[in-house]
């Protein structure tokens, strides 16, 4: 089960808000389902978001109907809101403004081609994705002792990217060569992804594993019941610095505390050069009412007062390494990150 | 509105698991009745479940029909059964001792007296923890500064207590004397105390608060959002480690990487001076659908393993002080606790 499936001329979407106990599908059509099921989050996940988007470009191609002059307009249009529907995972950016190069490059071409051309490049963004995931996995295995028990937040599987997935790649990698995986799954407040989406993934693969609330994380650490933390990516500063969702953080500083190995793994694609710490990254702010709801529930009145923030920034020291299709990224990250990236 | 109050012949507990969206009431005319009220936590808070104890220990008594010479025969399961309830809060270990004792003082007396002394024993009990909060939260208010930003952890306020409350007593005192206080909540998974019942009492009393996932707190801290944690406690021994609702060692490790003071209220009751240090208090595990499940919202199948530890352990070292009704107790706590509790 994919989070998104290209159908020819329209792309398939599991809407993972209605996971675990629901498959419920939405048919894109158009770009702006698209963008709807992104800001939604019926599609998330750093590397999926960016495959989606593409294939929100290509559909916003496909739908046009107007003179072939005025197509740069019209997609200028669709890139812009796609654009603006996450702030914080770059892959969105990285593969529109690939989406947008390939255009460029097609210019002379007629709308025919210039449609059949822009669904080929976003399935190549998709095979790229596969293809990093499994070069993750591959490298990220080589840290995982033959027995471990790691803590892992949010989702970073199959669903999180085009397939297979970046921390939980690794993890699936691990189990499948025969290391002694046991998994503590972090539920992920408020989006519940590590509970919906993470656990139900392991549950699927036969991988052992506890689910945990969120503020039991330190507690297990004080207990010597955690060997890693391994947790994914949303955008990577060229210092290393890392956006990931919320409660990362907290994360990294109770590894530290208790010398716990802390692990990044994300594709390059999540990696932005163009800002040199993590305070440059934006960091979005959800609705209120993913804290006070749940699947309809209320938990608290109206009333009270919530902050959302859906992602954090940990700080490059937190990090033992940042495992990528390139290989592992080592600190000092501020030096190291930028040598990988331009080799 | 009160979390117990006592009817002259039988005990009204405020059901805490339907707040804040719908008040119901128990009417505890027996000593199971509040032995279950305690273990479903319909009342909870290590105070409050004190003197439900003691009402249920006297509600033993009154409802007992047999022999006089039976009767400490009948006490004894009594004390056991309410005994069995929660391992972690001392206070209920406490407030039956004491009852324990006054049976004991009691027993060349009429059963009528008896009956009629339990009573006003439990209700002296009641009184004390009124008369506890209010010096607690005067000694805390001197640790507050005129300006602050006060993170708290599940609830420890009026519903925790008899009356008023101890980390949130404190933080309605600092409000009540013209401080300006704002206070972030922590939800409190799994059982959304700080949300459902925190955020209730801080809206009705119009202290400006904000409610967050509990995976917030460390990015909160990173932007200089919090500049102090303020909780409660379940039990502290002698050397001043403090188990208290799970996710507070996760906010002491936090809270200490940013050097932000963390401090625990708590009455003289909630101390242990027979245990030497926090590896020794039993921490409760309880049923894996209070994490499973969100309000009453299946989140994952009965299959997802789960581990839900009630509490966790902070350790002495991250401790500002303990604030009790007789004092603020200063590093180095094991030196310090003791010399309080013999003065």
């Amino acid at each position: 089960m994919n989070a998104l499936q290209w159908q020819g001329d329209y792309l398939l979407i599991l809407d993972q808000t209605k996971l675990p106990f629901e498959e419920r599908y939405r048919e894109a059509r158009s770009y702006l389902d698209v963008a709807v099921a992104i800001k939604n989050m019926e599609v998330r996940g750093a590397p999926a978001i960016g495959a989606a988007a593409a294939y929100g470009f290509a559909l916003g191609a496909l739908e046009y109907q107007g003179e072939e002059k005025e197509l740069q307009e019209h997609m200028d249009e669709v890139r812009a809101i796609l654009e603006g529907t996450r702030p914080t995972a770059v892959n969105l950016f990285w593969a529109l403004r690939k989406m947008e190069d390939k255009l460029r490059e097609l210019q002379n071409e007629s709308l025919d081609i210039i449609k059949k051309e822009l669904v080929s490049e976003a399935n190549a963004i998709a095979d790229e994705d596969r293809r990093m995931n499994r070069l993750i996995a591959e490298y990220g295995n080589t840290v995982i002792p033959e027995k471990a028990n790691i803590l892992t937040h949010c989702n970073t599987g199959t669903l999180a990217t085009v397939e297979y997935g970046t921390a939980l790649g690794i993890i699936r990698a691990a189990h499948e060569s025969g290391k002694k995986i046991h998994v503590y799954v972090g539920e992920t407040r408020p989006f519940l992804q590590g509970a919906r989406l993470t656990a139900w993934e392991l549950l699927q693969e036969k991988i052992p594993h506890t689910l945990i609330t969120d503020n039991m994380a330190g507690y297990l650490m004080q207990q010597g019941k955690i060997d890693m933390v391994m947790i994914g990516a949303d955008r990577i500063a060229a210092n290393g610095d890392t956006a990931n969702k919320i409660g990362t953080y907290s994360l990294a500083v109770l590894a530290c505390a208790h010398e716990i190995p802390f692990y990044v793994a994300a594709p390059t694609t999540t990696i932005d050069l163009k800002l040199s710490g993590g305070d440059e990254i934006p960091v979005e702010e959800r609705e209120g009412k993913e804290v006070r709801m749940f699947m309809g529930v209320r938990v608290v009145p109206e009333e009270v007062q919530v902050y959302n923030p859906a992602f954090d920034i940990t700080p490059a020291k937190y990090i033992s390494g940042i495992i990528t299709e390139k290989g592992i990224i080592s600190p000092p990250l501020p030096v190291n990150l930028v040598k990988m990236m331009v080799k």
